[in-house]
């Protein structure tokens, strides 16, 4: 294998690893439509039953939203919010809510 | 009644509405204990499977570890050790996360 086809072959391997079309401009607007209401367009739950999701690890996020879309994890919004989501937008608005920076204090 | 009586009466019904035996203190130390290692003593996940604890609202954490005990949500981790906290001490670990401040800063 030539060196070319290596560096072709690790790039193909480095695209393979990132999210499959993340698109933090299509996930923001995604959140607003459908997630800030409870969750906050900040991610900042605005209702007690919702958690926060700012800062969230992408990967928990879609884990979770494919679990309330297959009814493996429920909840009565978010049964039903899942499943009006494709593949492509799980990924999107993960990625929106992953890219919002979190900072905390604790309690003395 | 007499008002020394309604006093008594507004008390006892503040009294109820607080979380039954929240105890910071005692909840930070179990956090150490049982959820340190995945969640952070400040809430902040270790390991992209774990959600950030920080700030949540403790109702929201009550009912998850609530769900987890039951087995009406269901992960390898949660399922085992939230079947070893008491009422108790699930307002008490979720006092603790719930105590700590988050600030959020949003992509431009």
């Amino acid at each position: 294998m030539t060196i070319s086809r290596l560096a072709i072959l690790a790039l193909a391997l480095a695209a393979h690893a990132l999210p499959a079309g993340a698109d933090p401009a299509a996930g923001r607007k995604l959140a607003q439509q459908k997630c800030a209401t409870c969750h906050g367009i900040d991610g900042l739950a605005r209702m007690p039953i919702a958690p926060h999701l700012a800062g969230e690890n992408e990967i928990y996020i879609q884990t979770q939203l494919k679990a309330f879309r297959t009814g493996k994890r429920e909840s009565e919004m978010m049964s039903v919010i899942a499943k009006t989501l494709s593949d492509e937008q799980i990924v999107d608005v993960a990625d929106w809510y992953a890219s919002i920076k979190i900072t905390v204090t604790m309690p003395p």
